[in-house]
């Protein structure tokens, strides 16, 4: 029985455990016949497999066969045109051209970079885009630069507003990542909901009711049901009902579609055309694509670097020192888990869930990839 | 009975009642007893009574006592000087001088508009402030440049980080003022904790239980005493435990410290020094006041402010639109009820609280300023 055990644990933890470069190599050979320029194919792999290093697996191959289906459908082209339609000294609007947003967000984000080089800050719109992966990604290209990174984008509409019988927002995610001295840095990652998609999809997989307050039933009734989302139900905002701060998550959310879909002409709210075969389309003829918003700003547009630096190793110190409640064993840093899980990944390997395998043995087949099972 | 319970309604309306104009002198002619020059006196008494019009009475005429407080205790200059540190074509830094965030907010958000003129975008931290009221007053002051307005400060740190045990951050706010064309503009403007530390006074001289999960004890236990935060206890962060997404609301209320306080080299998080005798003076020797983070974008920095407007119109209407759950009438859009709330008490006039009324009548006696009791 104990050596049973130990066999067993030995089994369950080798499951679906692949190296990082061999996924990597994988992905990027599915980009490749898909069409995607060698070096666009590497840069989408790079984000799709950074996910899966971060531990946001529900960003990472999970996603592969969305693209694959978009690619499918003619819903986007693989090499499309980066066009810079309307600029300022600190701000540029980006047509995507029909691109995944694995291919358009790099470009605009190193664009949003080159503008706060000069500027101070730099500010970039991206419409006609398609899902970018993780918004942490594009964040942390700032960091490199010396330089904060702000990234947003709007999604699938899923979220109910305040009051509202139906969802009308993504889940909408924000990312900031701020450079610090001796500290690592601060990376913030997330959905504007309290739940991303993914976790709902989770419990559903799982056969688990969704925990009270996060969704609301094809009638606005507050539901556990996890597959509420499939049957026309919506997810809650930040804060859930008006007594615990829900209309303040209605307005964050509200904030990141404005200035990733109005700023830039994409499809806003409940207009996006869904690309989730459960989410009823509302656009009508217009696809603009979803759209994003890439900042970047100078960590020395205040201050000096080193006056910058020094403030943040201060600020995380603090945090990270403080008490925690009974039961718990620090206060985590924003960025802390994610970093830890690169570190881990990157020398264990990379275990996949069923959902994410099935999705690649398909992707293999199909595109006649050899995929070796584990 | 029927005609007393009328006699009684009208008496109860009209109870503390004032026109908007009465309320406006007598706090401009306070400020100017504290030696404000009368410009700056008119634009701090602005500032606060929008506040009243707006029905924010928190930030309204019930603050002026802690303002007279900070200059009896000689932590504010009345006359501070307003210095530009270091700056970029798109960025600067500016030192407040130690004076009220009334009278230095306008300033450096004036300069953030400047900015935007020539850049596309303007943004501006600040140091060395205090209260700046509500933070929406300055987003609002973009709108009438077709522009933009983002603000953001510290406070004093009442908001427990998820898994800490004591209060670290404030309540920090946040205000995204957006125009649109036909339609009056988006303007959000809200604390990131769940409820602000005003509506938790509520709570507590209404002799009311707070909601469930928005405080926690001074051991870091979840509580309904609405007397937590006196007995050393914190307001837990928007989202509230972690299931429900509170580590979002935490990532949020640190971005807002972050941004207000390490880019300007104020004091922040826990290091902040209280306004409220409740709260632990942590600082030390070092008080850089707290920090300020205004922003101003052009609405014709990312396409023509043309089509900006028609893009937020059609925005604005489709939520507007949308489906109420049962028993609601309408999706809010954020800044309707504070715009409608501007018509009526202009109107009719402003209501006081006992407190806010208790507070205008010591600071009248001190200052031998008139002031009528209605």
């Amino acid at each position: 029985m104990f050596i049973l055990g130990i066999t067993f644990r030995i089994f369950a933890e080798n499951l679906n455990m692949y190296q990082y470069q061999y996924l990597f190599d994988f992905t990027q050979s599915v980009f490749e016949k898909m069409g995607l320029p060698v070096v666009e194919a590497r840069q989408a792999s790079d984000i799709l497999m950074r996910a899966e290093l971060r531990n946001i697996s529900t960003h990472g191959l999970m996603r592969l066969p969305e693209y694959v289906s978009l690619w499918q459908n003619k819903r986007i082209t693989v090499t499309p045109k980066f066009t810079v339609v309307h600029e300022t000294p600190s701000t540029a609007l980006v047509d995507g051209g029909k691109g995944l947003g694995l291919v358009t967000a790099p470009k605009a984000m190193k664009l949003a970079i080159e503008k706060a080089k000069t500027a101070g800050t730099g500010w970039v719109a991206v419409r006609n885009s398609y899902h970018f992966g993780i918004a942490g990604y594009y964040a942390m290209r700032a960091l490199e630069n010396d330089m904060i990174g702000i990234v947003m984008t709007n999604a699938n509409p899923l979220v109910a507003p305040t009051f509202s019988k139906h969802g009308m927002l993504g889940t909408n995610p924000i990312a900031v990542a701020i450079p610090a001295g001796e500290e690592p840095p601060f990376v913030a990652d997330f959905a504007t909901s309290p739940v991303s998609r993914g976790k709902v999809d989770v419990f559903e997989s799982e056969g688990k009711e969704a925990p009270d307050g996060l969704l609301q039933d094809a009638d606005g009734n507050p539901t556990t049901n996890p597959s509420a989302l499939r049957q026309g139900g919506a997810l809650r905002t930040l804060g859930g009902d008006v007594p615990h701060g829900g209309h303040k998550g209605f307005c964050l959310t509200s904030i990141v579609d404005i200035f990733s879909a109005v700023f830039s002409g994409a499809n806003f709210g409940p207009t996006v055309v869904p690309t989730l075969g459960y989410v009823k389309d509302k656009a009508g003829a217009k696809d603009h694509g979803i759209g994003h918003f890439f900042g970047a700003m100078r960590i020395d547009a205040f201050q000096t670097a080193d006056e910058f630096k020094a403030g943040m190793d201060e600020w995380i110190r603090t945090f990270r020192q403080a008490e925690p409640v009974a039961g718990q064993e620090r206060i985590i840093i924003p960025g802390d888990p994610e970093r830890e899980s690169e570190v881990r990944k990157l020398k264990e390997g990379i275990s996949l869930s069923k959902k994410s395998l099935d999705g690649l043995k398909k992707i293999a087949n199909m595109f006649e990839i050899p995929f070796e099972e584990q």
